[in-house]
């Protein structure tokens, strides 16, 4: 038994199992609204009927918010030795935002060109649907899987997955497994698969400084007392140097360095100084010393200013000395920086540069540590070629920017690295008006999945 | 003939002189509201009615704005040498705020407790008034005033002076004088005179950086690009060095240096560490290394950032790489600082740190010059004898750490020094509901001009 078997039923059947998408999106299973509890629970039940239309024996968990559901396929029988893989997706939405926008209703999915409009399409129901009818397929060819799986889907991904983590706390060896599987990204473009294997972490903290009791009058005061605002800029300024370089100690300590290869895909596949400065309308890049645009925006920590906030910021001039200034900043952190570690390094470093003439406080927001796995893994491996096999191309390796707190939750607690086969394009209208997902990459994802349980199968 | 012989006729005429401020307080001469324009013509004629009354010519001038009042009462009789001193004021008042803060109405002044309840009661027409009795008084002795006296009164201070400089550059030689006359200040306290001999200058600047054309999300690019934000802070921080002093090159070539009797007398009568921290709510004093408290908020140019904005400021966090980050920042001067010169060496000190990553904009607000004026005048002596003799004890010679453009207008334009016959108290509800304005102040005042008019003759 091979996966061209399951590909052939998957091929007979496409017409169905797109119709059993369409009926996907059609719950309105936004996370962030209450009045779509209902939904939630339907949404998460008609997922069980399809697990269990797989012979995946599936159940839904009661949480503080949206149900979990949980799915498991039992032991491969007569090869005990084959890999467990766990399936994750999420089937909450975001927001729909102003309905005018949308050319069709975003709970009312319609194929227009070759796309499949609705909201969740590519985030994540569609992507998500790719796993589910692949486990169908499989089924019906009467051949046992060729690997043990097992899934977690949850509806709280789009309100930062508040209930996942206690779950999997709990249930570790419930749902141990070799390796995560996600489809919850996007290829490199619309021809070009990618494959993920790092995200960036993130401390986010806010420094607030007060001064006097009221905002003073500087003719009154001024250079006299401490303001706030002049102090918030000599700590922040002291927290990187003129190299771009962050000067907390220990910051870089346990960041892994990049490969020759990394930096040569890097320069072959990532975003160069004429993409940046078009994409952004920035005069030209800047940052650290030493490395490339490509580098800098995924490879390398960072620590950023997200917003500050002090004394008179309205129409022309007010004399006033501050009572309080305030910043909201960030660091992106890479693999292997400790978020724990980074965090009491930065409130030490702030603290040091902190005079005592006026009152500190720190608050801590996102905490998140980054994901970074080994590219070479029997699971990349066949990642990488169900990838090609199915897309026509072999995937591009790529390290993301930003932060999936799942990543390096799962790693945490089951020890499994994750591997990231993303089938939506860049440009679908994530979070936005009029998400799309092509039905194409549904047909080729689904094969995809196919290919890949059955290369790990015998791997 | 002294000024003995007009007090005698105030002391007898007081009870009237007091209805006339009375009604001069009825004059709803609020510069900021143009629905009060008649009101403000009405009370500059009035104005110029209590000059008549005095025998000093006067007129009432057009401006853009709301009217000067102009006067002169012409040379000495039979002293070609006797000095001419120029009377500064204005008529207008400050907007009354809330009205239900007011125990009376602003503009139905009311006798309580020994003080005169009003909108405008020591700002300035209560103390204004006192110049105008002491002429009336004068007037009624039948001999010659002791000195050449001209009046300038304006209805526009509130409002930023608009159409004065307009006027004095033009009208110079007319308005040329030995010394300018200003009673719009306060005493040191309840029972204290004070002269002060200087205020601070004021460039007000607003520092713009712009980066990408829109708020970007600092996973995606966060490391390679310019976060305006954090070039903000290496800015502002450039500014200044760790001792407190202002960086910019040249800032304090000018500066005239304390003597040691200043520095004796802010040491006794200046704001003290206690006091300070008692006021302002601040940890401790904090300020530029090798002066005291009382000296840095007087004495010495400062630079202070008044207000900051930038990116995310928000309820929790964001983490968005701003497009723009805003400082609005000021520096007090001292004499003799030049603000052009100033003005000039910071757009240069700023333009030199600020990387070619982002783009920057500097946007001029206030631009004044600081005041400071020699204490050993016969226009001082005579001032300080003046208030020694009505208030019971001499005056402490005082700087003030605020701005008052006029003085360095006046002493540019006609190069007079302006001395400061201040007669309210300080906590005297300034811009505030419930503003007054003590009768014996009044009274005192009042006496304190013709003493001094007459001393400044015989000199």
């Amino acid at each position: 038994m091979s996966a061209e078997a399951a590909i052939q039923t998957f091929d007979r059947q496409q017409e169905a199992l797109l119709f059993d998408l369409l009926a996907f999106l059609r719950f309105e299973t936004i996370s962030a609204q209450s009045e779509h509890a209902t939904d939630m629970r339907a949404c998460a039940a008609w997922i069980c009927g399809q697990l269990d239309a797989a012979d995946i024996e599936a159940r839904m968990v009661d949480t503080d918010g949206h149900p979990l559901v949980v799915a498991d396929s039992g032991p491969v029988p007569g090869n005990a030795a084959a890999p467990t893989l766990l399936f994750y997706g999420h089937y909450d939405v975001q927001p729909v935002g102003d309905l005018a926008l949308w050319h069709s209703p975003p709970f009312e999915p319609t194929i227009r060109d070759g796309a499949i409009f609705a909201r969740g399409s590519a985030d994540d129901k569609g992507q998500l649907m790719t796993h589910l009818a692949a486990m169908r397929c499989w089924r019906q060819t009467g051949s046992p899987l060729p690997v043990r799986v097992k899934f977690i889907i949850e509806g709280e991904e789009e309100i930062g997955s508040r209930n996942l983590p206690l779950y999997l706390r709990n249930h570790a060896a419930e749902l141990a497994c070799d390796y995560l599987v996600i489809s919850d990204t996007s290829k490199l473009d619309a021809q070009t698969p990618a494959l993920a294997y790092a995200t960036r972490g993130l401390v986010y903290k806010e420094i607030i400084l007060t001064g006097p009791n009221r905002d003073l009058h500087s003719g009154q005061y001024g250079g006299a007392v401490a303001n706030p605002a002049n102090v918030l800029a000599a700590i922040l300024n002291s927290l990187r140097d003129h190299q771009g370089r962050v000067t907390i100690p220990g910051f870089y300590d346990d960041v892994v360095p990049l490969t020759p290869e990394e930096r040569q895909r890097l320069g072959t596949h990532g975003l160069s100084d004429a993409d940046l400065v078009a994409k952004t309308g920035c005069p030209s890049p800047s940052g650290e010393t030493g490395y490339t645009t490509a580098e800098r925006c995924t490879a390398r920590p960072t620590l950023d200013v997200n917003g500050l906030c002090a004394g008179y910021t309205g129409e022309g001039a007010a004399t006033v000395i501050p009572t309080t200034a305030t910043a909201k900043l960030s660091m992106r952190l890479v693999g292997n920086q400790n978020p724990d570690a980074i965090s009491l390094a930065f409130d030490e470093a702030v603290r040091q540069v902190c005079p005592p003439t006026v009152k500190l406080t720190i608050r801590n927001h996102s905490h998140c540590a980054a994901y970074l796995a080994p590219t070479d893994s029997p699971g990349m491996r066949a990642a990488a070629q169900a990838l090609a096999d199915s897309f026509g191309r072999p995937p591009v390796l790529t390290r993301e920017g930003g932060t999936l707190p799942i990543l390096p939750l799962f790693k945490e607690v089951l020890g499994a690295d994750s591997l990231m086969l993303g089938f939506s394009v860049p440009d679908c209208n994530l979070h936005s008006p009029n998400e799309f997902f092509h039905v194409a990459d549904f047909v080729a994802g689904t094969r995809c999945i196919l290919r890949f349980i059955e290369r790990l199968g015998h791997m």
